[in-house]
């Protein structure tokens, strides 16, 4: 957990890349490089990677691609100078038809020259937003993870790539839900608005005190659930699949990007 | 009703002003000159009219106020070239003391040098907008006058202009619902986004089905009610300022400028 403590010591995301790259860092990234935006990792051969990009941009809600590597290439155009998605990451996981088997502090010995990397936006982004807007979020208030939900709304399915939409959830009253709207509308490609709001059982959730992943939410009197579509949602794509090898991030240790949030902004 | 039946013929705001001038058009102007944008008047001595104006300015999503004439003057600047305020809406109401007094198809035989007019926008302007993105307005499709609602919420004070904040109802659904605070947030010159969506208990309303104003609500099943700024506000505040004289146009029966919708969205 020293990654966790020193967090906040990294100035920039290419200091923290730096840091992960040379094994000094290895926990979660929630709260490293402040303003720094942070990515889901999914890693395919070029032929899968071909179909799950496919499945990202028809639901870029949940999915929203911000950049895709070369096939056999290590960086990330548009996202930083030098990274490298092999070592970058803090820690990262490797699934064998859609299990997960393993996990590595990089990828160095599983590359090969047809793998292709998929950069997910991150729900980090648009809470970065949201508080700056004094929409403060809950469950970082209490140090918990966000309670998340599989929903009854299917995926549009692309090759193997099908399930589920998952979604997040932030509890808010209704004129802050309603401004938590227009702030995260402005964030498209890190999930953008809402999906869904009040009303759980029209999305298939029948209990909120029981999210399907992540931590119990804490909805107080007068407040609503807010839902967002959520990066796990293509990790149970990926599951469905059961492509022969793929790797990602480590849930929560995220590659950290030299874009600020505010650059994603759409206004 | 022959201007009501009339309505859709006529090409222009211009062209339909002209017939109200002339006495031709008395009737309401909902559906009248389609595209352009219709406005609510209030008429004020000017000491009165000062008041007004900051009233409506520090309680802009109930009072969007759009533009006033000079003291005396009959123009609206920036809303019509050859716009008469004593002629162009179809009828007016006379107030003394804050009280309905009279009728009047023009001001002119009320006319003085110290009056100011004030136009505040209307919703017919974010509902053509709101249409126009598929979300259809329940009480159009039923030929009703939308529901409003007397909240709990005190508007700010100007002078002896004050009040609760009165809203108007429209039912979506929640992801309807998300997609209207997007539309209607482009226009913040004629109420904006909602003020409150879901829960009318919160704003003081106890009961949903009598509103106060305007007709019965259909909200069917998995529907939010969804609560806009109104422009009975301003109407409300007028009569409790009790001014010794006033006129406003008559209710449904709005002034129709040369501003299209689309001119008066933010982005």
């Amino acid at each position: 957990m020293a990654g966790w403590r020193d967090g906040h010591n990294y100035e920039t995301g290419a200091a923290l890349r730096r840091a992960c790259r040379s094994g000094a860092h290895q926990g979660p990234t929630n709260g490293c490089a402040p303003g720094y935006v942070q990515v889901n990792l999914v890693i395919l051969p070029q032929a899968e990677a071909q179909s799950f990009q496919a499945f990202c941009l028809a639901n870029p809600a949940s999915c929203p691609l911000l950049a895709v590597s070369e096939p056999g290439g290590t960086a990330l155009p548009g996202l930083g100078t030098d990274i490298d998605v092999r070592t970058d990451a803090p820690s990262y996981r490797v699934f064998r038809e859609g299990t997960p088997v393993a996990e590595a502090s990089d990828l160095g010995d599983y590359w090969r020259n047809d793998l292709v990397a998929a950069a997910i936006g991150c729900s980090f982004s648009f809470e970065q937003a949201l508080a700056a807007s004094d929409l403060s979020v809950r469950h970082n208030e209490l140090g918990r993870n966000v309670p998340m939900y599989v929903t009854d709304w299917p995926c549009t399915p692309a090759g193997p790539f099908q399930g589920p939409t998952v979604v997040s959830m932030r509890p808010y009253t209704p004129a802050q839900a309603i401004r938590a709207v227009q702030v995260t509308s402005r964030y498209p490609r890190v999930h953008g608005a809402p999906l869904h709001l009040g009303a759980p059982e029209q999305i298939g959730v029948a209990d909120l005190t029981h999210p399907d992943y992540g931590d119990s939410p804490d909805i107080r009197t007068g407040e609503l659930p807010v839902f967002w579509g959520c990066g796990v949602t293509p990790q149970v794509a990926l599951q469905a699949a059961r492509p022969a090898i793929a790797f990602t991030h480590k849930p929560g240790h995220m590659l950290v990007t030299d874009r600020h949030h505010e650059e994603l902004a759409a206004l």
